[in-house]
């Protein structure tokens, strides 16, 4: 791959701009070169997966939302009033909603809406409370994975160059906060309060993901904590991001939620770093260490806290901005534009 | 403009999103309601408008690229293959190419390439060199100012609801940092080393700032720095953000030169901030301190450091896909998805 990073740096610097002077964006572009081994890189088609999935944990009242908004959330992605096909559409991504385990089941794909593609990848009717039992057997994890890893050979049948990945699930910051302690993140860390969220109810979602850990544990390794406080979504996640290996495609992972399972993934083979792309930096407090560890740097830091891709959206297209001025730039040759005797000057 | 923010704060709860979790785009939306006075507000067509502009100043050889390069780098803008073309394509805003002072002649405008729009407003073949005498007459002044205000109509009258501010010019860093001094600014806060520049070209740079504004200072007021110090593309600028005052228009401004001549522009008249929006965080040092002193934070930082509006039109998307999210989003009642018991949760 030297000689694509050889040939990219050269590339760049050749364009009628400073050295350097576009900043991350050059890095983005450079990223997504060594990803596709060509230069200059391309983004012409990109999909955010959203994943959602029910949680058993939920029965022990860590979310102030009821059960059923997972599924009429992913009603309104496929009608496409959320905030995900708003953002996506402003930004050109196909929205892609993966049913990984939802409670409730879905009208035929037939009767649906058709904003965004629907794709019954359905485990189960939602985990089982960690609380009190592993969330899935070998054998649910295994089809998780499995169907996240068909979703990567999707990805690549249908030309996307960029993948985002979103979550949509009531409970899934608790799982995910589980699975992250589970992985050896400090509890302090990881845990959010949250602004809407009471004294008591902090003390019992603390409580709840602590004891689930130490009840469930010890874990052999992230395989194993994905099947025994994971969820279907993370799991899918996971196995998506996995898959996406060796197929020239980027990756964009969104908040707190997707960021756990990338983790998971990263866990099981740290070569996904090569192309992971950190979309922002959300509002959840366990957010920033889970990127930190995996040496990822948000693209955008926005305040958000919304999830179902919202992040990734937003922060992604600045790796297709950067991937956009790598190929449509003038050169210094074409243009009979004067270098000057500097790199680092702006002009 | 109470009974607006109201209105626009009760629409963007009634989205299907947990309230406030879309962050900062939710800022910039009700920052655009306010400007617009309508709920919710549009983001339908944007331009960036690109002031060239030569500077007398080089001539004591604070900068490291030719003078003709600022020509060079117009004629880029027209043919589209400048890093402003590339990224307002990928955004969506229109590239004006304003001559603001460019020291050579342009071919007849039928001659020139289309890929942006191309407006004379030549005030002179660059500044005066302000290590020597005043950077420009009253007139020219005036003139410069009143190009800029008269920019705003056509601003308006082609229905923008964002404008960008960029900048193309050999030495308009050096300009703006002798601006910025005067207009009160610490040197040391504000002259940037850059990384190309060796340590005589600093001291040089350093001392043709602090001796023009021993030489040319006192300064009456803003206005009175401008036509000693400043240059014409950052009056012309500075009149454009005086002119969109009360035109329902957001303005996007960039980095370093561009926030020097809104700075300026605020010490005229403070009520401009009301439609400031800071594109990026620049590298260059003395971006920072200017923003902070108008009290505007960055949209975006992404160490950019290229100028042309690039980091404007950036971060300027950013607003649009705020907008776009309080104008497409479903509420809560149109899709029946459930409210749950607090407002601050996330899904």
């Amino acid at each position: 791959m030297n000689g694509i990073q050889e040939k990219m740096q050269a590339h760049q610097d050749n364009l009628t701009k400073p050295k350097g002077s576009l900043g991350k964006l050059e890095d983005y572009a450079m990223k997504m070169a060594l990803i596709q081994g060509t230069v200059p890189p391309k983004v012409e088609k990109k999909a955010v997966y959203v994943f959602a999935g029910d949680h058993g944990v939920v029965d022990e009242g860590v979310s102030l939302y009821p059960k059923e908004v997972t599924y009429q959330m992913m009603l309104n992605f496929l009608a496409g009033g959320a905030a995900i096909n708003a953002l996506a559409r402003g930004t050109g991504w196909d929205v892609i909603a993966v049913d990984a385990g939802v409670a409730m089941d879905f009208p035929p794909a037939a009767m649906l809406p058709k904003e965004a593609r629907f794709l019954d990848r359905k485990i189960g009717k939602g985990t089982r409370n960690f609380a009190r039992e592993n969330a899935m057997s070998d054998e649910e994890l295994e089809k998780a994975l499995e169907a996240g890893r068909e979703l990567a050979v999707d990805a690549a049948d249908n030309g996307y160059d960029l993948v985002a990945i979103g979550d949509m699930g009531i409970g899934n910051t608790t799982t995910a906060a589980t699975l992250l302690v589970a992985l050896g993140f400090k509890s302090d860390e990881i845990i959010d309060r949250g602004t809407g969220i009471d004294d008591a109810t902090l003390e019992r979602k603390r409580s709840v993901i602590v004891n689930a850990v130490a009840d469930r544990g010890p874990f052999a390794d992230a395989r194993d904590a994905l099947k025994k406080v994971g969820g279907f979504d993370l799991a899918m996640m996971a196995g998506l991001i996995l898959g996406l290996k060796g197929r020239g495609i980027g990756c964009v992972i969104d908040g707190f939620p997707v960021s756990s399972a990338a983790c998971a993934a990263w866990r099981m083979d740290s070569g996904v770093i090569d192309y992971l792309f950190a979309g922002h930096k959300s509002r959840v407090k366990g957010h920033a260490p889970v990127l930190a560890a995996m040496g990822l740097e948000p693209i955008v830091s926005m305040e958000m806290r919304l999830g179902e891709g919202t992040g990734a959206v937003t922060g992604g297209f600045m790796v297709e901005l950067g991937v956009k001025a790598a190929r449509e730039m003038a050169s210094f040759e074409q243009m009979g534009v004067s270098k000057g005797s500097s790199d680092e000057k702006n002009f």
